[in-house]
């Protein structure tokens, strides 16, 4: 395979002949060309363009490029569209997709565009799958799938697979349902290639087949596929009867975004957004952390102030060291929370919160000392002071252990309450703990000098 | 499906049993237990009932067990296991698996184990295996997989179909080679479901297939299987022939790994740890960058005490912003520098360096100004000094413009020469942030104080 490469020089020529409608040109340049790559050449035109593009390629591929298109371009281009041209390109896709692009239409569009899809069945699933919160189990399914029933055989099974597989563009497991459509097991297509064809599905198939319930959380539906290397689970409703499928390439989407929430959150980057966005939106997901950052700052500068009688003539090197104590409480805050928020997303957290503290707080002590053995060394051979050397390095445990234990004990605490512990990293726990620790370091620091 | 749940009392039930040697208890009870889940009750386990319970249980399932372990608790169990032991355990996994836990063994138990294995074309697949560097696509292959040569026609290439896919755990796609092994294209499942048994291989095989080199790196391919939605993708070696098969789950490993990694990097953990790990193996993955944050705080100490005299008398309240100047320079470089990370690592970063910059500075900018705003309101009103309060807020422009450069220009570097880009964030880019912010900070007030 010879990777494609998005070019500046494929843009312009495409450009080119888009203004010059060399339509049978533009056809056969992409031709070859896979919609994922079609659609980020797509996300590099103007949108006069882009849907120039849309409305000549063959839907069969546009549908496609449509699903891949960052949100933005696809509403440009879907705004240009009328409601049987959008009817023609969702005709093309699984429910799922379908259902996912008329969610993002204007109200009013969406009831024109499902009634201009001529396939009545696809465009029942499509409605039945706009019901479930998007947040769900259901709203990553497809209706998309290979059901067969416990009292068929083998013969007749393959005969309604054939049928049946026709929409399916990839068939993972052979579900088997009961008379009332409950999901009672599966069958493997493996099992298929070796099964005799008047043998009974009631007598092969494995009634042992893991489903998520369609309210279940994205994540929780991730976890469960992964940790049990699934390619597809089966949807159940409340009553356990088989409404959809959910396939890995989906749960790959969810786990990217998962992550790429997680780390943006870290950095105190509030929303989802990409290093192209405007101005305007990035600065909409970056201003509010750093105001609390600002709003962290004036609390030190007002403690700072409260202590500034206590060491302005005498130990002023004091405040010098406000920084260093500053940045050692946000730090120590930032690995602790992360790796609470990490095992906490993997599941593999265990043991009770009292314990984890017993654990970071050792952690903690044992870092601690290590740093301020540095610390008083430097201090003091460079000021000679015993005193202030010693108050500065004590006051440095204390702050980390502090830092360490805010760090642990709120992400556990935010995820009891059921709050996302993500939440807790980057930028809350630096400001809070800076606060914090600055604070503790001059009340210990006033303590061991004795003022 | 009822969710396994790992509880303590399971735990002391199955510690109880082994004690007393209830084989056939503990057999029954963990027959219908996934083997995903065996491996979370077994990490619980201490050595001696984890061992026990390997060799207790159908080797069928604990070689899949043994694979799903923490590392540190296969590697004790291995160490209690003889060489046919093992070799048993390995005979039923697919090449992947067997090799990757081979890579783990000592040396000299390597060959033992492979001349154990009985199965030798299977012993010949991993030691295959075993040459590729494990940070590649060779590393993540397996040898299983479904290949029919074009000359055949679909009757025979059922046939063979049935006798490989003994062997082959999930069969995605069918890959067409020619008489030199050489990869041509594929067949779907689901072609053949609706083809006739007499055509030829020739006929109807999608000359079209998406391949990967076997020297490709992990996140390539993941970028690649994930961009184009694949659920296997076959691995060509330099002259292309069909050397093994990547699966999806495998790369759900490799995305979740990757993400980890680049998370605790911008948390300041450096090497791959848990929660769960030992307080030493914590110390060390954090240590080292709670030592660049001393040094860091050292620097600013040392800065703070070079305009001593300038500040002392008058306007001393200048040292008492130092923490919310380094805050601030630290947020903003950690939110730049991240953007920028999550961009490469996903892939979609347009444009040149320089029209980054231009655009972070714009950013900053207009962050910055609106920031100054709040910070001149308060320090104005708490403190009534115009040309102070004036000082403060332009440094803080200043110092959040050259931050966010900072944080867009140095993981851009990175990644141009080929260094990992997710070191520049967490506390690399804080520290570094912190110092360059507090020297411009004072440089700046001094400058419009007039001293």
């Amino acid at each position: 395979m010879t990777p494609f490469k998005l070019t500046e020089e494929l843009i312009a020529q495409i450009e080119e002949l888009i203004e010059h409608q060399r339509d049978a040109e533009l056809n056969s340049l992409l031709e070859d060309v896979h919609y994922a790559d079609v659609a980020e050449i797509i996300n590099e035109l103007n949108e006069d363009e882009a849907t120039y593009l849309i409305k000549l390629l063959d839907s069969y591929k546009t549908s496609d490029v449509l699903t891949e298109l960052d949100e933005d371009v696809r509403e440009a281009i879907l705004s240009n569209l009328s409601s049987k041209e959008i009817a023609e390109e969702l005709a093309e896709l699984d429910t799922d997709d379908a259902a996912d692009i008329i969610g993002e239409l204007p109200q009013e569009m969406v009831q024109k565009v499902i009634s201009e899809i001529e396939d009545r069945e696809h465009a029942k699933d499509i409605v039945d799958l706009l019901r479930y919160d998007e947040y769900s189990a259901g709203g990553l399914m497809a209706k998309e799938l290979v059901k067969v029933r416990e009292n068929w055989n083998v013969l007749t099974c393959v005969k309604e697979m054939r049928a049946q597989a026709e929409n399916v563009t990839r068939v993972h497991s052979i579900y088997v349902v009961d008379e009332e459509d409950k999901l009672i097991g599966r069958l493997s297509l493996k099992d298929l290639l070796t099964t005799s064809t008047k043998t009974h599905i009631k007598d092969v198939y494995i009634p042992k087949v893991d489903s998520v319930n369609v309210n279940e959380k994205p994540e929780e539906v991730a976890k469960i596929m992964s940790k049990y290397d699934l390619e597809a689970i089966p949807v159940v409703d409340e009553i356990g009867r088989l409404v959809g499928r959910i396939t890995i390439d989906d749960i790959v989407d969810v786990i990217r975004e998962e992550a790429d929430k997680d780390y943006q959150m870290a950095a105190g980057i509030s929303q989802d957004v990409e290093a192209d966005d405007s101005i305007l939106d990035l600065t909409r997901a970056r201003l509010p952390w750093l105001i609390l950052g600002l709003i962290g700052g004036i609390g030190a500068f007002l403690i700072m102030g409260g202590f500034e009688e206590d060491f302005k003539q005498e130990q002023f090197i004091i405040f010098f060291f406000t920084p260093l104590i500053a940045a050692m409480a946000g730090n120590v805050g930032v690995q602790s929370s992360a790796i609470i928020v990490q095992g906490l997303a993997n599941d593999d957290l265990k043991g009770s919160i009292s314990n984890r503290l017993i654990k970071e707080m050792l952690l903690a002590t044992l870092n601690g000392i290590i740093l301020a053995i540095l610390l008083f060394v430097f201090v003091w051979s460079y000021e000679g002071k015993v005193n202030i050397s010693f108050a500065i390095s004590i006051s440095l445990i204390a702050v980390i252990i502090v830092a360490g234990l805010i760090g642990t004990f709120v992400p556990l605490f935010l995820h009891k309450r059921g709050i996302d512990p993500a939440i807790a990293t980057g930028p809350f726990i630096t400001t809070s703990n800076d606060i914090f620790g600055i604070l503790i370091y001059f009340m210990i620091a006033k303590l061991i000098l004795g003022i």
